[in-house]
């Protein structure tokens, strides 16, 4: 299959890797709403649910591509974001691939795969949309472990008609990638791991949205991706760490940040987490800690989760026991806590913040209920020093 | 390349993955010394060194493959086993695979490549060595990160001339792997985990040699491996965790634990760790604890180890605070230090076991240099119940 992939991975020069961003009419930089390529979100029988994550993430933020509809039979013609977030965002929501391809003129450039399954694989009746979408001369985008330029009917399909298999999580050949050399701590940039209690708890969002509320207050700041929906979202800098061999886990993630430093010269560098360290199945945040060496922690926690996402038989850890886990770990600490709100009230929302920042002994707040000046100030608090490089004040 | 790799994989049947044994004469339980093919050790200019570690572990101790000479010019003409341990054992090393191959009059079945170098990467002058031997008709064996089988030239000769290329460290595709469920908790077996506090520091000879003579006491015990040396070497059991993704690491190990229990119902089960827990670049043990839950663990360490192998800039860790790194992480005890003898007198030897044992209040000892009596008395000094299941008293 290597011959497909590397049709794809030539075309651009030398960000045309698999979990390099789409060639698009532009370059990363102008690659905003207007430039990117246009594309579908299959994401049947799963969205505004935790495993489309992608396809939710997709729908809040997206740089790389142009989001036209979303595919999930289950809400036919409403707006995603008054289903996902109830504000009107005129990105509809249709039942079947062909419905939504029939809504526009040109038949948009991409299909993305906007589901996250904890088995990393490929159904047979999703494998029929991808095979449609191909035969309809769509690029597409797959964030799955199972690689879907592996699969012979596919690619074969995809080199016949001319069109491109991006597979965010494969990986560069092993001898293409880095080991860890320590080279981080040159790094002159504060910085600031989001991790979680679980998976799919809203680590992405949070970092998505601090970076945005600190650039506007004039502190520079970039995220780095370590996972699919970042990297499909548009990250300049990051790696899908669950695809990299462990040998080169901290190595590649090392690399990442170091990239974004000598690029962007930012005053703060966001790390997206994976999974929970405390986590029996998905640890991956062992090596974002070691890798990154983060001057600190933000956690991400669900209340009112019961059990680990897609794991009955796992109880949620309690955050104050994932703190102590984390700052045993490696030499960091935790300056905050943000809540992920699924299932609460407005009025739960607000106890949950006072319980939790009078037990912790620290800033909580919600990223996304709570006003932006609540995140900032967690992180202010912590680093006033950050304040002064900026033109405005922050409070 | 997955063509030339499917050609290897479906010769007889499911164990038939980069990783399987050879393809022997006789199944894996007759796969003893006179049975298994022969096998010329590749190891220029690092036998007896840290980066010779696969060959080094090959000549103490092979089920797969019979190990009948090793290649090092800097050791030309003189015994192996009289370079590493100081013991005759009859495998000599040759300047070239030449003059190695000219000593018998049947070319040996296979070269294997006997390096860890830390990058993974095969240099320019062992690529022409590798490809020299598939021209001779000898299979070839590989546990570097850079996939043999995925070079183009080095594939297409072996397909040409019917040579197997066994990737040790290439995982199934990750359709075919497995997510952590839970299952290991219902494994009825005291699983102990050997792990370290730098790579390449001996926890895979010291969990050989307590398998040994836990065996030997009729505790009936099976060693999990994880790493390429243990696999080359015959282990019925484990997975190259370096190279399988973060997503399935937990659950990779944990299906090779519950199918060595169930295969073979021992009393002990031991598991290869990986690396250090506490090491930047290499944490693969933070999967190992996560994977296989281990009722306790035994920590392998180097007192005259400065920096960790491969990393000057990288200082080790104290004992002290790996075991409590180790207790942090995961709910685990870890019952006894083994040492490394590496550049120490064996009066040092008797000095750092009192020393450590002294300071960290539970048994010390070195499973090469001090009697192996002492090793199966770390094991049962925890826990006395296994003496009771086997026939024999211990000590």
């Amino acid at each position: 299959m290597e011959t497909e992939l590397k049709t794809v991975a030539t075309i651009g020069g030398k960000f045309r890797d698999a979990q390099a961003p789409p060639v698009g009419n532009g370059s990363l930089n102008n690659m905003f709403v207007n430039k990117a390529p246009t594309a579908i979100v299959y994401c049947e029988g799963n969205f505004a649910q935790i495993d489309g994550k992608t396809a939710n993430g997709l729908i809040r933020h997206s740089q790389a591509y142009r989001i036209v509809s979303v595919i999930d039979s289950k809400y036919d013609g409403q707006d995603s974001g008054l289903v996902l977030d109830d504000v009107t965002n005129h990105i509809p929501i249709f039942k079947d691939l062909e419905t939504a391809v029939a809504r526009d003129t040109d038949t948009p450039d991409t299909l993305i795969y906007g589901m996250a399954p904890s088995t990393g694989k490929l159904s047979q009746a999703d494998r029929g949309v991808v095979l449609d979408a191909v035969a309809r001369g769509m690029n597409i985008v797959s964030g799955l472990h199972e690689y879907l330029s592996d699969d012979a009917e596919i690619s074969d399909l995809a080199v016949k008609l001319g069109v491109t298999i991006r597979d965010i999580r494969k990986p560069k050949l092993s001898k293409d990638m880095r080991l860890f050399d320590g080279s981080v701590a040159g790094v002159n940039a504060l910085r600031i791991a989001v991790l979680g209690t679980d998976c799919a708890i809203g680590k992405r969002t949070t970092a998505t949205v601090l970076a945005r509320i600190l650039n506007a207050e004039g502190i520079k700041t970039v995220l780095v991706g370590t996972g699919q929906t970042g990297l499909m979202q548009g990250a300049k800098f990051g790696v899908a760490m669950d695809a990299v061999p462990p040998q080169f886990c901290c190595g590649e993630l090392e690399g990442a940040i170091v990239a974004a430093f000598d690029a962007e010269r930012p005053d703060v560098i966001l790390i997206e987490g994976q999974g929970a360290l405390s986590h029996p199945a998905f640890c991956t945040s062992a090596f974002i800690l070691r890798g990154s060496q983060p001057d600190a922690v933000i956690l991400q926690h669900a209340p009112k989760r019961v059990h680990r996402c897609d794991f009955p038989n796992m109880p949620m850890p309690d955050p104050a026991d994932e703190i102590a886990l984390i700052e045993a770990f490696a030499k960091t600490k935790v300056i905050g806590l943000t809540i992920n709100h699924e299932g609460m009230s407005d009025l739960e929302i607000g106890v949950a913040i006072a319980t939790q920042s009078h037990k912790l002994g620290m800033p909580v707040t919600d990223a996304l209920s709570r006003p932006e000046a609540h995140l900032l100030a967690l992180v202010l608090s912590a680093y006033p020093g950050l304040i002064e490089q900026a033109p405005v004040a922050a409070i």
